[in-house]
């Protein structure tokens, strides 16, 4: 993360500021004043306003995919509050750099990077533009702490370190297998009505279930049975198929129809899968 | 397209992923992975969803403003199909690079400059990510495909070489001048109502017309009068005029109106342009 | 603002032009065609269609936290008018660079940068992109004289000099103190109804208002009362607050309700505050 070398640092960015408004702009401004030659990836903006939760998934699941760098994300229900902590995290692997509010948003990421290994509050940084608004932290704490490590500051130099486990963790549910049983859950539910689910296709091996097979969907007494698939058109409309998404996670679908409707379920609903 | 002289590559990147969700920031993670010092311009996202013809036409209409380099394009209702082949072509002008899928869509750009002269298929690419998921070819492969010829590598080391006739074509219609009259088609029809057709001022100046000339156009029967003129201003409002539009391409609109309710049009559909 | 040094230029680029079509996309385009280095910040593309007024105060807002550079702003509804001259302005503090329509867009902004002290008429420059087109002065004249200007070319390249007291000034209100009253005006209104004006945090100071103070608010007659306040939660559902919003502007607003509503205001109204 050398501030002028061959490559420039890599700052990625999430929010929920939409782009109706010019709180992104103003960020990437604040980052260019910091750090002249940072390259920033926005990752999206459109996460849904304050789901804490939805930007958590979307972080971890896009983080295999991008460079090393430092990843600033920005969804603060809570923005202004004493007690939520603004806070910047190193993490095992890859030597990556989270920095956002302390909500559990950066931890989903974060464990999949093998855990954080230091961590800093940064809610009275030297870095920080003051003064600092009630309201926009992304433009005057998020952002030029960002910057300043995308131009080689330790965390040491931009917040106070704080221990590791005070950081807030995001509850977020996991599969577990069992007695020939799939234990999953919805982690969310996208605008088709596609059941995004906890579990991976290594877990679905482990069942022993392979592409083709039906398996069995258990959920609130009823049990429906799905087609372990790669692409919609394997099975008929109206029906139900187990497939990995792009993101690499576990979904359930159906064809040209909605699999939270026929299902009815919400987001951390348990469905119990096995094969058929 | 040195991968680090003065000059930094240039990656022009057109899908319909839109900006709801994460894929193309994810896309720009994994280009700047692979080629750090790429310069990524976003030409738009929001290409209609799926639609093929709509992207071909912009992308054709917006290369001539912008750098030589390598133009990613990605609207692929076929994706993950066996039959649908992903590309990367060269041109004859310019050296430009031109990746997508082998359904038309870089195709009219492609003619623009030049034809091409060279093609690879990039599904079995040594650059693509895998495990290659079945829905997005954009991050799994066009994205490094794209990376790697901004880096410099030749097209020959990111595909398998296949002959350019195998290509699949875009059949858009093209205006005819003949007898006194130009025979145009209409390509798309915008938001407002706007007929954006497949003729240029030059023809329009062939068939002898001046600015300020009132045209007969004839559609379906009908016989409609023109103002062959430069802004809406120039005929009263509910008023026809044919103009050069933006994209420098000859477009019919009613001032404060929509020209497609007033003639009845769809797109392709043929309009007879002459002196009035 | 060298054109090649440790350094990239920055151009920071506001407009009107949203993010459905390829406009920006292709602004970039040429951009990078003339300033291969140049460093683009969107700062947004979504100010309301044709509303110069909101786009003025966009650009005021944001500058302070912006780099030195160009700043190109493109809301134009006279675009393609004889009338409506195309510039460059140079402004006394930490020389940025204002690119524009002549409509009143670039002058608040250019006010709070210590006023323009240089100005030049670009719509005849050497740097624009003929033909020029009658309605897209984004691509054809603003964007390549910014990237000139990015790239080290001096005003007086780009364009012909001209008086700077001929530049269309923005009649923007401003608040007033007398008498124990602050006397504001509604800058803007907001999607949530909240209003923005045109008094700063040091003006209530002024008036002896401090944090929790209740405020007498007269408009057209009706007095209600608002407290000072940092956040929304301070006071109940329903009530008014006044604060100091995030573009560090004084605004108007009730918890979870509109203001603009409850007190019937428009743009340019004016209202009395004293304390209560």
């Amino acid at each position: 993360m050398a501030g002028a070398g061959a490559t420039p640092p890599v700052i990625t960015f999430l929010s929920d500021y939409g782009h109706i408004d010019e709180f992104v702009g103003v960020c990437h401004g604040v980052i260019v004043r910091r750090c002249p030659d940072a390259r920033v990836i926005d990752l999206t903006h459109v996460v849904p306003r304050h789901d804490v939760r939805a930007g958590a998934i979307v972080l971890r699941s896009a983080l295999p995919f991008l460079p090393t760098g430092v990843h600033l994300a920005v969804v603060d229900p809570r923005v202004g509050a004493q007690s939520r902590r603004a806070v910047a995290l190193r993490t095992a692997e890859r030597e990556h750099l989270l920095v956002g509010p302390d909500n559990g948003l950066l931890m989903p990421a974060a464990e999949r990077l093998g855990g954080v290994v230091e961590a800093v509050d940064v809610g009275a940084s030297p870095e920080r533009i003051q003064p600092v608004s009630s309201t926009f932290h992304g433009r005057d704490i998020f952002a030029p702490v960002a910057a300043a490590l995308a131009a080689g500051e330790r965390l040491a130099a931009v917040g106070e370190p704080m221990p590791v486990e005070q950081l807030r963790r995001m509850g977020l549910p996991e599969a577990q297998i069992g007695a020939g049983t799939l234990t999953v859950h919805v982690l969310r539910c996208d605008t088709f009505g596609n059941l995004i689910l906890d579990a991976t296709d290594d877990q679905l091996a482990t069942l022993g279930a392979q592409l083709g097979d039906a398996l069995a969907v258990r959920h609130a007494g009823a049990v429906h049975t799905a087609r372990y698939a790669t692409t919609f058109a394997e099975v008929a409309p109206g029906e139900l198929l187990i497939y990995e998404d792009a993101t690499r996670t576990v979904a359930l679908a159906v064809n040209r129809g909605s699999a939270a409707e026929l299902l009815g379920v919400v987001p951390d609903d348990e469905l119990l899968v096995r094969p058929a």
